[in-house]
């Protein structure tokens, strides 16, 4: 049989013990589990940063990973640990909001809220959950406890709204960039529902605005962009980004998360 | 049964293949063991940053972790490479102080001087022991061998004081910043023996004196603060820190490691 | 039996969700793999540098070992993704000359254009191949399947030249920077073939220079170095490197990669 599977999103970062001590913890619970980092470098405190990786990478997990996603600017006594079960895959996180795009992604069979403090370390802390609380739960949960155990179930999770496309006429969008990866690529919100793409690559967009600019280009892949050139690709994560061959857009158009992105149908 | 665990620690870097040199030397001599990153990010040759972190991680893994810390300065013929058993944990590391905070949290049963060259790579380069000595040797321990077939036992190995507490009288404390994490947040070197904490959770702190401001505000974790107020909380590495809410203290106070910090208390 | 191991090398960051998707695919086709990070922080798009990472790293893995190298700048349709047998190990990686190093470190068995697309993820993205077609044909390798079944023996495939030494005259060689590291070494292209060293550790070299320098010391290891020296050390991947003892020899001398070194022979 497959080993469990754990994955940690944090804003913990690398250059200290932190990541290191919820691994520690998880091995000492259930030695028999692989735990895969997704990332560690969520801007800190950036919930819908972490929302966004979360939602990005989950579907490539087999059925039944635990993944755990803390960005917890709010880590205390009065902040709600949950477990969310969302089409096949369980995920651990503190109730405020970083669930959200998982929310949207697959029925929600059940949310628990996380009491059974006897699965915590005898010793918690009060600014390091990871360490003292979700390591273990999700050690324990790997190991095959029955979710029920940990808590009771609530409804009232806290969700907030992905950007959402508005319709300004037939052929004007408004959308946003949703998120700015390492090559400097703007992931926008906008996806081939709004924007349809035809057998042949063909998409209906006549063009993007974007930090006062319009993009006309709309290209297969980042290799396929001239020198210099400011373009669109579909990209991986099923959104439209704004990008260069080799060069960062965000740099060059001096954008970030956030920022207004209007899409021009042909 | 479970699988050893042998931690690393080290100042490599994650941008170069060193740290993937040392994980194919450990596997190729021992397939069956979990290699756990603490942190490869420690400051180049911090010493006692290395220390600071190993001794908040340590007892989060279970007992008989081997735990690899290499900041190694003076990586070289001439520093001893040491084995050093304390408490429940063995730790690998070269012998120039990065043990020192570990040698106080527990019984130092044996440090042992790695001398048998037999269990470290055919060819030893001058420059880098993680990947021709201590991988190895790591990887030969966690297979079983005995800890006293690498050397013999040395009684003079090296410590240096962790920065100690001043009492410069019955209400005043002088002490240091042990480490910047990557929230900026300041962790000093006040623990609850100096500054005592109610069941309650109330201290007998009244204030505390960092880079010439007075620190009034002593909160239970980092979201109970104001926005914009510098406080303290009791952190969970067991010391006390002078943090923010959301914002780097560190930034704010323009102070880093080794900051002076006064404790004045009720 | 040990697992099979499969290393990682990209420079996809781990800020983003990129690599932990790669890992989601791998184990959800292979659950009993081992899966190593050699780096993910190549500079981007920089073949070069994930060129001399591969090379420096590959021979301390068992054999056997399948590496897989992305630095992919022209990812789409038209690039072709190719398997490498070399030596003793297995190398996956877009044919753009990301092997070059290696094809010179052993016998080229065979390369095979992967185009067996049922081995791939049912939906592929134009943007990132490491998720939807390297992540999957390394997950199928390391199960066993025969190299034959992914494609068509290729005879073409692409390799640069690794920076070569000139000689200018019998006492004067010309070479370059091949990377620095994070600890600001840096590494030319001059081994003991072109500047022997005795038994004693004594080499032929009289002087480096550099950056319009005279580097006149060699010693055998950093710590060697006095403060605020730079001076020349073999180094632990078999170049001679350009270092100070805990300091960046390339910030001093502002000198990166590709730079111009001579080198004057006694």
């Amino acid at each position: 049989m497959a080993k469990p599977i754990i994955t940690l999103l944090t804003d913990f970062g690398l250059s200290d013990h932190y990541v290191g001590c919820m691994k520690g913890v998880i091995l000492g619970i259930h030695p028999d589990v692989e735990i895969v980092d997704i990332t560690h470098e969520v801007k800190p405190h950036d919930i819908h940063e972490g929302a966004f990786l979360l939602r990005s990478c989950y579907r490539y997990f087999p059925p039944r990973t635990i993944h755990v996603a803390i960005v917890d600017p709010s880590v205390g006594p009065h902040r709600r640990p949950i477990i969310a079960t969302v089409g096949e895959h369980i995920y651990l996180a503190p109730d405020n909001g970083i669930l959200s795009y998982i929310y949207e992604e697959g029925e929600v069979s059940q949310v628990i809220h996380v009491t059974a403090s006897h699965y915590f370390l005898p010793t918690i802390s009060h600014t390091f959950h990871g360490r003292d609380l979700f390591a273990p739960v999700a050690a324990w949960i790997s190991r095959g406890i029955e979710l029920e155990k940990f808590g009771d179930p609530v409804t009232d999770f806290t969700r907030f709204q992905m950007p959402r496309i508005k319709q300004v006429n037939p052929k004007i969008l408004q959308g946003n960039v949703l998120h700015v990866d390492k090559f400097g690529n703007l992931i926008t919100n906008f996806t081939e529902k709004e924007i349809p793409r035809g057998e042949s690559g063909e998409t209906a967009l006549a063009k993007v605005l974007v930090a006062r600019r319009e993009v006309t280009s709309v290209r297969t892949s980042y290799a396929d962009g001239s020198p210099g050139e400011i373009f669109v690709v579909l990209g991986s994560t099923g959104f439209y980004e704004i990008v260069m061959n080799k060069s960062s857009a965000a740099e060059r158009l001096a954008v970030g998360r956030g920022a207004e992105v209007g899409a021009v149908l042909k």
